[in-house]
């Protein structure tokens, strides 16, 4: 689309209907409906190690309590200042010293925790506390009372993964405080997963909602699974073994807003290019690797990971992973379930 | 409804348009919609260790593979001639003796097993094959291929739930053989279970139908979640602790004809009467105990049960059960599934 | 499948468990798994001039409140005796006499009316009345409260479609009458047509169930669709112009039950033959014509038709329809949302 | 929550992870997840002889087809340069002169538009043209080929609404143009009206995606059922008379990322206070009246309007209705259904 001329005329008419909270359309046009998906969102990634340093920091510089979540904000770069590592999407590194407890609030924003490093913290949801280890993936439903709390004699480091800027555009944000940091605790340890979690239902459980009632997906189970399924060999050139995790009750995603994914890359296997329109936060738990992101303009993108890094791929970038030295397995989220349910997801699995 | 009065003129009536297939709607209408469920089926029971009796006389008088399917059909005692064990569901106890294959075959019949006794054996689906342990629940999909064989030393004995007088009723009955006895398998044990099985997903999975992808749902897992339940104290007074069997990728029953249940009762538990319209064939697997089934009639049937032996609840007659001298657990199955799907399904908690 | 041989032993065997109410399946499989559907269910045809005058007849026998529905049964000639007009369905034509009332009751089973014959009559259903046109498709959803009058000065008569053979298998029949011949009427005419039937639903709508809330679909206006399509050319091989009637709450057929279908055959249109596991029940109510039906030992069944006459086509057996002389338009139903739902449904458009 | 302290530790800690594009969450977290809705959106309104003169005037700067589209961006006070009405929706006026032409394209965006002033000009979607009439409510759906003209000889006004920003937001943007300015027309003017807009499906019909296949919602059919159901008093304290615009395929919302409504308020009828989390686009469409809406610190924003004027009131915001001097009707769009499926919509009908 060429832009429009700029003429005196035009100009005077512009500047008289902004006035009046009126636009041109034909001068934004060409910036509101793309080609191509083409925000500012850039390829990006933060080392482990160093969040780590700079946590340990933030934990001599302020208590949990104080902060309410002592959490660094992973920003995308092109998007400083918004709290996002994505176009939609929050992502925050959270550390829980020995002895601290992050006081029970509830929001409607949906969290996801995956856990980098530590054992034995814990994490209450409605009534039931549940054991963080190293690779589990932790749901915090909308709405729903939460605190964490760290026994332990160690610190704990997990990812947090929230839709914090999809509830900012869509204006619902809601937030309350409980009046005692721990919530009161009325179910036995992994009671959901009990109930919920091996495809039995109470015989007269009713209906389903955004949110899998199972809210820890154990990592030793997980990986149990993908050592079964590489048996079987399901690989796909694009993904490895790559399975999603779902809400029993419904077969969708097991969240409303954030889609949450496990693979397996063996060692040596380079996945061939994939692009699609979720724009994804990948974060390897086992291995090291190489992924290589092709921005828009042809230039690649390197990244050399290894576990517990964190790195971004936004919208429509071309991908491509390598399982470098062992086995890889690599955690990701991003904003699937919304594009589909807008029907707007699109993929391509072809090549640069 | 008073029956309407009879006279010449309406017999001659009647007679008359008898001829051209016509009936007076006012002489049945009692009969075709009646004030509450009205069927000839009736409680009924059989002990296992004479239906096993009469298998191994079966094992000696004809081979699996003459008889395609070794197996004694129950046979309701108010539906005797029609093979059905309630209006609409057949069940049967198969044999297979050790060296023994019934040759694979498919029809749209779907079917369930439910293992008794003996393991080992296997069956195979759609290029897969499970081991057979007792209590382990299997699904035959419909139009799947399916044989089973026995390599072991022992006979393998266990139920089969199908949905033949549906497929009869809506005359939609196909079925075809397979020209080798068994099947190609195609895919290594256990893989619908690493695929299916643990709220995961293949990332591009899509859809669901109506029967679940997990095959067997094995006892030992199922029996570890009542015991995690247990502690949880999930008691319904009318149930003990019951769980439906689910497919993973809807939430929905495992299969789309039949519902699957298994529950738990504590010993000394006795449930509080309960009715629903589905006609409920109950299959203890652990303990003994007791069940009163009361009929429209007002007496109540008497079935002492112990594990493996089978017994029936018509619909709308109310049933309590009691776990004699230790925990029970049972297994049942019914066509819930038509009653939701067609908005028929009712139940009714409260006492005689 | 060779019958199995017969032997004195097993003749003694299949007595003796028999008093166990225990049956050899190896007897029956055939009868049971069947390579294609095979029911008893045969072509069939009724005249309506034919029943008209019986029912006429009828009118002077009995009064509509003796017999509560003044109706002849249509009764396959392969299922006599049975009430049924397929393995499943129901089907009676039925008379209301100037000035009589079909008093108020209410079941479990669903039932469609298509009237033939008369206008000015009307149903009520949950306290809002509608008035009876020919060519109208009225439901009567499950346990809805319902009572047919006739004001006018001349006889009404309509098809009565119901499920009764499918809610006598799943033995899920409850029935109430009301104390008053009339049901009270709270609603104005056409209001669940103007709340439901024009793609707008009131705001706080919430849900739908397995019936259509739209419970008159007028003739006049289904006719004016068929003119519509006709004009974009939308003719299908087997069908002509076919539609089937639809809840707008779901999208899925109109009844839980059964579907319904409005075809336009434009004159000297003829059909490739078509074949379904739904057997369907055909009323012309424009034009006529001829149906060529091909039994499953390949003999034709030749049913000449006129406006109002009915006729059945088995499950599976070849249909080719001809309107002769002029356009022709023919309602019909069957069991096809149970076969959905159940995902038994299959169809054949070849030839035969 | 308390902000944190500031300290000069503190505050080297922040700039020093800032390079590496970090950021301390407890500095941005009260932002973030707020208590209540609490976007930069504002009430506002636009009166549309305003517009009207001032889209005239451009009618003389710039040519639809120079244009691409000629349209005025309604821009929300709050959200200036975002081209923006809420947080999440676009609103723009569109003209179109008699005798141009919009030229084809399409987008993944989807569009609405309501037709305002003019008659007689079309919009062609997927090959079939749909004239317009002043209050019809057309559908321009995800990535459908899409062109609008004028053979007329008067202008034509509409409001387009769309989801440009949802888009933006999940960076999913694709555009096409056509090589033609008008597409090829392959189905008669009514095709899809006839098809799928009366309760009937075509036979073989088969699934339902995110927008309704009805295109154009015709105001005379829809202002008719008002007038029915006025008759039915089915008045809400809040709404007046409203109903939701709905895809017969699902009896969901007649678009993915919209939600359209249309509501009728009898003369005199004062509406009670409500409020939602979706910040909704109102435009009377006949009749006069006043809204209220409060803000949330308190001080009553009044708006009058009379038909065609546009007004906006943000989520969480109260407002009340009322029609003066004779009937209103007003239609109006939200994000309602990402609202909905996100498991995210709020209401509150209960007073300030």
């Amino acid at each position: 689309m060429a832009p429009t001329a700029d003429t005196p005329e035009r100009r005077a008419f512009y500047d008289k209907i902004d006035k009046r909270n009126l636009m041109a359309l034909w001068l934004s046009l060409a910036d509101l409906v793309t080609p191509e998906p083409r925000s500012a969102c850039r390829p990006a990634s933060w080392r482990f190690d160093e969040i780590r340093a700079y946590m340990l920091e933030a934990g001599s510089l302020i208590t949990a309590k104080e902060a309410e979540r002592r959490v660094l904000v992973l920003e995308n770069p092109g998007l400083r200042g918004q709290s996002k590592i994505t176009t939609d999407l929050y992502a925050g590194v959270q550390l829980v010293m020995p002895g601290e407890v992050a006081p029970a609030h509830r929001h409607t924003q949906s969290a996801l925790r995956f856990i980098l490093e530590g054992e034995g913290a814990y994490t209450a949801v409605i009534g039931e506390r549940t054991i963080m280890h190293e690779g589990d993936f932790i749901i915090t439903p909308p709405w729903a009372w939460h605190d964490h709390g760290n026994p332990g004699s160690k610190p704990v480091f997990w990812l947090d993964g929230l839709d914090i800027p999809v509830i900012q555009m869509l204006d619902a944000s809601f937030a309350e405080h409980l009046d005692v940091d721990e919530q009161p605790i009325t179910r036995p340890v992994g009671d959901s997963d009990a109930r919920y979690g091996h495809n039995l239902l109470p015989v007269d459980h009713k209906g389903g909602g955004g949110t899998s009632p199972v809210f820890n997906y154990r990592y030793a189970r997980t990986r149990e699974q993908l050592e079964r399924l590489r048996r079987a060999a399901a690989w796909d050139p694009c993904h490895g073994l790559k399975m999603r995790y779902t809400n029993p009750i419904t077969g969708n995603h097991a969240m409303a807003t954030m889609a949450t994914f496990i693979q397996l890359l063996p060692k040596g296997f380079s996945t061939a290019a994939y692009r699609s329109t979720d724009a994804t936060v990948f974060v390897p738990i086992e291995g090291k690797g190489r992924s290589v992101i092709s921005s828009r303009t042809g230039e690649d993108i390197v990244v050399d990971w290894s576990r517990r890094d964190i790195f971004v791929v936004p919208s429509w970038h071309r991908v491509r992973h390598e399982a470098i030295g062992g086995d890889a397995v690599i955690f990701s989220y991003s904003d699937r379930p919304i594009q589909e349910a807008l029907h707007l997801f699109r993929e391509d699995r072809g090549n640069a």
